[in-house]
């Protein structure tokens, strides 16, 4: 399939996911022209926040591909993604995005990522999130554990 | 459970969850005082990018919760999140984050958390992901059929 057919199916996700009664978003996770997995936002019926296209989708290619690392597949998103999405793609390590919408198109519609991105940029404490260090010395255990383990899984 | 009691467990969790094979990340979500849900990296066993300690404990709580909106409750994260986390944090609207380790320690340690956070920063064309915008026109169709849509679930 070429980037433009992987892209409508992208897109028909996102229309048919609004008369499902879901949020106006679906990706296509595809490896060398060939659709891996597909998502769209079930975040208000399951009950999930992070229920969306994009980290469904990659949830779903991980499953098929057994593997936490997507490198060597794109992803075809009908909307350019949220900080958390973006996050998610840059862990999976996925080699090239394609998005249709713009961020301010969500955010024209009502959709907070502008707003999230914002606030990624400041510190903690000028967010509007209210946040807080506590324990700093202690929570550092863990990484010194991790650092000592000689059989770690690095990612 | 006082706030240092939850970030304990938080911390616990971390520790334990290296012993275990994971990542050193462990989160808490609680309301009033008492625990809702908790949560630990299981990215590279699970096979799934998204398995960070604090999209595990959200998604945990919003199963036992039964709703997607976590107004009311905060988390207590091992580690400052990464932009992925940060941002689901934000979708759940928790009211408030407590976190021990800083993510220059988990730079320190080898995870890219800060990486990702300069990215988030640039636009797309100058960040190190490849992107590129792709059918503009058409995606904007499932927007403007959510925005006519007078039944939709907004959030």
């Amino acid at each position: 399939m070429t980037k433009e057919e992987l892209m409508r199916k992208a897109i028909s996700l996102s229309v048919r996911n609004v008369a499902d009664g879901g949020g106006p978003f679906g990706a296509v996770v595809a490896r060398d022209g060939e659709i891996v997995s597909t998502g769209v936002n079930r975040v208000t019926d399951e009950h999930d926040p992070t229920s969306h296209a994009e980290v469904n989708a990659i949830r779903e290619a991980c499953r098929k591909l057994g593997t936490f690392d997507l490198s060597g597949c794109e992803i075809y998103t009908s909307c350019e993604p949220c900080p958390m999405c973006l996050g998610a793609i840059y862990w999976a390590r996925l080699d090239r995005m394609y998005y249709g919408n713009t961020k301010a198109d969500a955010a024209a519609i009502g959709f907070d990522d502008a707003f999230i991105y914002r606030e990624m940029e400041l510190s903690p404490e000028n967010r509007r999130l209210k946040s807080e260090e506590c324990l700093h010395e202690e929570a550092l255990a863990a990484f010194a554990a991790w650092s000592l383990k000689p059989d770690r899984s690095e990612y």
